[in-house]
């Protein structure tokens, strides 16, 4: 399966809003991640299901990908709210009945999720920016943690 | 400093050549190696110097990243030919006083070399393409081996 891991947009300062959960993407934000979004769709990127936070900002993030046509399913899943624990999704066997899922969260929680995936700990070196993209080749069979393959790394800046 | 490790392009078939040392880079493999050096340039990327195994196609691929301005200088250092030794290069001290440097080399070295740089051990997890392109965060004191960090990991499919 490949697995994108794609972190919400640019969003507004949490001094201006009245809950962190309510942070919107701003008017820049909104527009790099729908370019970011169009790269993947020329790419050739589909996505079976995108999984996403129930964040706000992680939520709209989510829906521009879908009117992008990258997929024609979202649905919020609160494990990857931020502090969400790997093992609730990795559990989640009909996540592998796909071939191509997107899960949509934040950092430092993407990265974190990535080097469990990949090398089965998870030193905090990958650098993730908003809008970027994570993408992993997880296995079908047996635990995907310490199995899993990197294929794509990269920010808006390298993307755009 | 900002090191990237580049794969060179495709090349022609080793059946075809008589040494794999000459192998030259196909017409298709020049051209999508000229994309990758076009989009490197506009997105701003520019190397100090440029490092390339002593194989002909690694050597091409340099020449091409050459000539789409990403540098003005290239140099070939034997230690970057196929199972060349890491040590060799992060112990040449002069490389630590640029920005920035690329090393175009193989397979799989250059995907082995980023994970010992950043995780201290290597086993073989990430998909590194030909003309492909590893962006890492190399820290200037100490040995970088375990210290680096991964900002760009790319195949042509998601970078053209």
């Amino acid at each position: 399966m490949d697995l994108f891991l794609i972190r919400h947009g640019i969003a507004r300062d949490r001094a201006l809003c009245s809950s962190d959960a309510e942070r919107p993407l701003t008017s820049t934000g909104k527009k790099r991640t729908q370019k970011v979004a169009q790269r993947l769709a020329d790419c050739g990127a589909r996505f079976d299901l995108i999984l996403t936070s129930p964040l706000l900002r992680a939520k709209q993030t989510a829906d521009i990908l879908l009117a992008a046509g990258l997929s024609q399913a979202v649905e919020v899943f609160t494990p990857l709210a931020p502090m969400g624990d790997l093992q609730l999704w990795v559990n989640w066997n009909q996540v592998y009945t796909y071939h191509s899922v997107a899960l949509v969260g934040h950092q430092p929680d993407l990265g974190l999720w990535a080097e469990q995936l990949i090398w089965a700990h998870a030193p905090e070196k990958l650098i993730v920016k908003k809008a970027g993209v994570i993408g992993l080749k997880v296995g079908d069979r047996g635990s995907p943690i310490g199995s899993s393959e990197l294929f794509l790394l990269t920010a808006p800046k390298w993307f755009l």
